[in-house]
Order: structure tokens, then C-alpha cells, then sequence
């Protein structure tokens, strides 16, 4: 008889699951973990299944069957997507937030792993089903987002850098346009970070003109793989005419008032 | 009657206290959550324990009284750690990563979630019981580990930048000498980036004559922090002497031979 319960079998495989989010485990390895047949492991399965939609993180996917499977599809609720960004506008329309030119400073956010896991979870719930190879950012401030989203899709991270490093190796270069100073810059991916053929989504903190999401646009085209999306966290209502067309973001920036102190943010950007 | 058996309460704790990682959770909040009363509570968080500990993941650590909570303690087990050590280093010693220079190339490794989240265990393990507020490290390969030891510590990320950018504000710079070169560069911080007499943990990728933790030191100085540790994923051998004495390495790089295509790492670096 196994020496573990049905709660205890339970636990364990939900700590499994989480770890390895979107990724597909046997049947049998459940059974053989567990010591249980396998209509013990279907129940549990089931049981699991109604947990994670009870808590508003995704589902369990089962496939029964000889060759049987079952994966943690991550996918957050409405209700707490809506909870979670409102959450996050409200902290952003600070005052004390506001830069000289009228930047926000928002890196205490975005480097709180609390905050990037629930990002991560709506990026990687809306682009499951996309089969993402690779989620590609720019450094700096795109890799927490980058990290969390991956993690939840079961994909790999992959960074452009502004400059190439000695400790890179052969890189290549594009040089894109920004958006809204109009100068000329560089970005570099190491050769070998790629595959041809491979599904990418590009995510990124900020999106202004894009152009930076059109540069991540152009590297993805030289290394001959898809673009499946590009997401961001914000982008702002000016200028409205972008570099990029398909894009998603959860925030838009629609003013910020350097003299008053006001900011102001909507939800569901694009 | 709570409309939550033992197996799905059981299920949802484990979500809970895995996104929350080293949070405490009052009892009385999953009373409230799952309408049961707190013997029936304290109860799950008995089996709970056993099955974080079987999964070699931490503990759940319950203060059961009037004011109660329980909160997850990662710990990662000496066996798991050992393998997935023995594992990364594999990877690690092949011969196509040799880059000009003797360098190593590993961003694949660095980026991708799974591995991090796996630092990041081993780094809050150790780290666990120092109360870390901050999780200190430079752009751009020490963000991944980083966020992941963070997320366990449930900590917040502070990242140094090799340049203050204008959508940064007002700064603090220092100038560092790099052990290897001998160059002088700089790192900056946001002032506001972190309160003082907070107790802050440096982590990085990568050490060869310690100089830019050197600098991270000298910078958390420079916000009246408290330093409680230093941990990089792989030291070097050469030089012997470090820029920092008390620092905590997961590998040590050997040697590294351009000709014969000779990589030599060993488990457990400082």
C-alpha cells in the first residue's frame, strides 16, 4: 500500500505542478512516485483540477489514456486580474512617482517578485495556447516580466542587450529607430540564443512610440522565428500611432502633469 | 459544513503558501477562507508540513496560539541540491561554451526559469533565516537569480545599473575598480531604492576577482544598509584573493582551456 495519502499525494503534486507549470507529466510517473494505480492518481487528477479553479490560477489538463498526461494550464480569473491591476494603477498614480520629464519611476514594482508573478500570469494566460519557445526582452527592466512569464509558459527567457559583451560571444545587431526621440541605437542577441522556426513572444515593461518592441520585432525576423505576440505592462495614450500593430498591454498611461502631480492610468490598455 | 474537503483546502494552502513563499498567514485567514475551524486548520498544516518536507521543498512553520500563523520556509534538501548542482555543472563543462577569452557562455542557463528557480531555492535556503529586505544585484545576469531568491525570501529586488538612466531620477554613483582589468567603472542606484538599517543580500552570477560585488558592498554602505551576505552562482579559482572576503558560491570554475576545449567546474565554489 503507498505510504501516502490522498491529501499528502495531493500537496505534493501541486507543488509539482507549480514548479512546472505547462509542463506535461505522465501518469505513470505520478503512480510511480505515489505507489497508486492509476485510478487513484485520475481521482486525484480531478480533485486537483477543482483546487486550482477554485483558486483562480488555471486548470489541471488531463488527458487519460494509455499515454496519458496532465499539465498545469495557467490562466488567472478575470475578477483577479481586474483586483490585481487596479491594485497596481493606484500604487503608480503617485505623485512621488513622477520624474523629471515626466517619467514614472516604477522599479520598486516591477523588481517585486510578488507583483512580476501575477504579470507573468496574465501574460502567460493569455498566450498558453501560443506554444511560446521563447520569451524575448530587452534588459533592463523587461526581465522580471520576461522571467515570470516564462516560468508560467515553460519557455526560456532570452534578453537583448544594448551593448555587446566580451563575455557574449558572436552577437547580431540591428540598429531600430526610437520611437520618441528619433535616435538611432543598437540592440544585440547572441547567435546562438535562437532557434529558426521557433515561437517568440516579445514582453516589455514601457511601450511609448514602440520602438524597442520594433526592434525586438525586426532581431526575431533576422533569427527566422515567429512572433506569436508582444505584450507590455504599459504603454501611454501618446502618440497614438505606434511602430508596432499587434500589441497587448494591461495599463495605459494616459497623463502624467509634472506642475500638478497628476497621473492618470486606465486599465486594459490595448 | 465547509464546502472545502481536507484535499482541496490541503491543494489551495499549498498555491497559497508557495506564492507567498516565507509570508505568515494567520490562521483565522484560512478559518475565513474555508469556513472550518481552526483544529481542523491547525490539522492541515500538520500534513502540510510532512508533505513539503517528503517533497524536499522546506517546511511549514505553524505558531498555533490566539495569535497564530504558519508561513513556508524554503529549504531546499542537501540531496536535491547536490543533483541539481551535479546537473547544472554538466552543462556547464561542455566545450561549446567557450567563448574568446576564456570566457563561458551560459545565458541559455541564466534565463531559464526552471534552473533560476532552483538558485533562487538554494540562495533563500541558505539565506532564509538573515530577514533580507533586499535582494541586491547588478544588470543584467544577476536579475534572474536575483528575482527568484527573492520570491522565496519574499524579499524585493534592488538592481544596481552600469549607467543612471534618465527614466531613473535622482541616483547615488559609485566608481568601483574591476578586480579582473583593473578598469575603473560605475554603478548606480536610485536613491530611493532602498530605506536605511535594512538588511540587504548581494547575488550575482558571476565572480572572478570580485569586483562589482565589491562595489555592491560599497553602494550598500552608501544607504546605511546592513550587509548579510554575498552569493554567486560561480566563482573562479583564479585569483585566489577575492575583493570580498565572506561570500557563498554554489560552483567553482577551474579551468577554462581555449586549445583543448577543457572546461573544469566543481561543486560547492566558497
Amino acid at each position: 500500500m503507498s505510504k501516502f495519502k490522498r491529501s499528502q499525494r495531493i500537496a505534493m503534486m501541486v507543488m509539482e505542478f507549480l514548479f512546472y507549470a505547462n509542463k506535461s507529466f505522465s501518469l505513470n510517473y505520478f503512480c510511480e512516485k505515489f505507489d497508486v494505480a492509476k485510478s487513484s492518481v485520475s481521482e486525484d487528477l480531478q480533485k486537483l483540477n477543482k483546487s486550482f479553479q477554485e483558486q483562480g490560477l488555471g486548470m489541471i489538463v488531463s488527458n487519460i489514456g494509455a499515454s496519458g498526461g496532465a499539465y498545469f494550464k495557467p490562466s488567472i480569473s478575470k475578477s483577479e486580474s481586474q483586483l490585481f491591476l487596479e491594485n497596481l494603477k493606484n500604487k503608480l498614480q503617485s505623485k512621488e512617482r513622477i520624474l523629471p520629464g515626466g517619467y514614472l519611476y516604477y522599479s520598486d514594482l516591477i523588481f517585486n517578485p510578488k507583483i512580476t508573478n501575477y504579470l507573468g500570469l496574465i501574460f502567460a494566460s493569455r498566450y498558453v495556447d501560443e506554444k511560446i519557445d521563447y520569451v524575448l526582452t530587452m534588459e533592463t527592466k523587461g526581465i522580471p516580466i520576461a522571467m515570470a512569464t516564462a516560468n508560467y509558459l515553460n519557455s526560456e527567457v532570452v534578453v537583448a542587450r544594448r551593448e555587446s559583451k566580451v563575455t557574449e560571444g558572436a552577437v547580431v545587431t540591428i540598429n531600430y529607430v526610437t520611437g520618441s526621440t528619433r535616435r538611432i541605437q543598437s540592440m544585440s542577441l547572441n547567435k546562438r540564443s535562437m532557434q529558426p522556426g521557433k515561437r517568440v513572444l516579445i514582453i516589455d515593461d514601457f511601450m511609448k512610440a514602440g520602438g524597442s518592441a520594433k526592434g525586438l520585432y525586426e532581431l526575431t525576423k533576422e533569427f527566422n522565428c515567429i512572433i506569436a505576440g508582444i505584450g507590455v505592462v504599459i504603454d501611454t495614450e501618446i502618440p497614438q500611432q505606434k511602430m508596432v500593430d499587434n500589441y497587448f498591454s494591461l495599463l495605459k498611461l494616459k497623463k502624467v502633469n509634472e506642475i500638478t502631480g497628476e497621473v492618470e492610468i486606465e486599465i486594459g490598455g490595448k
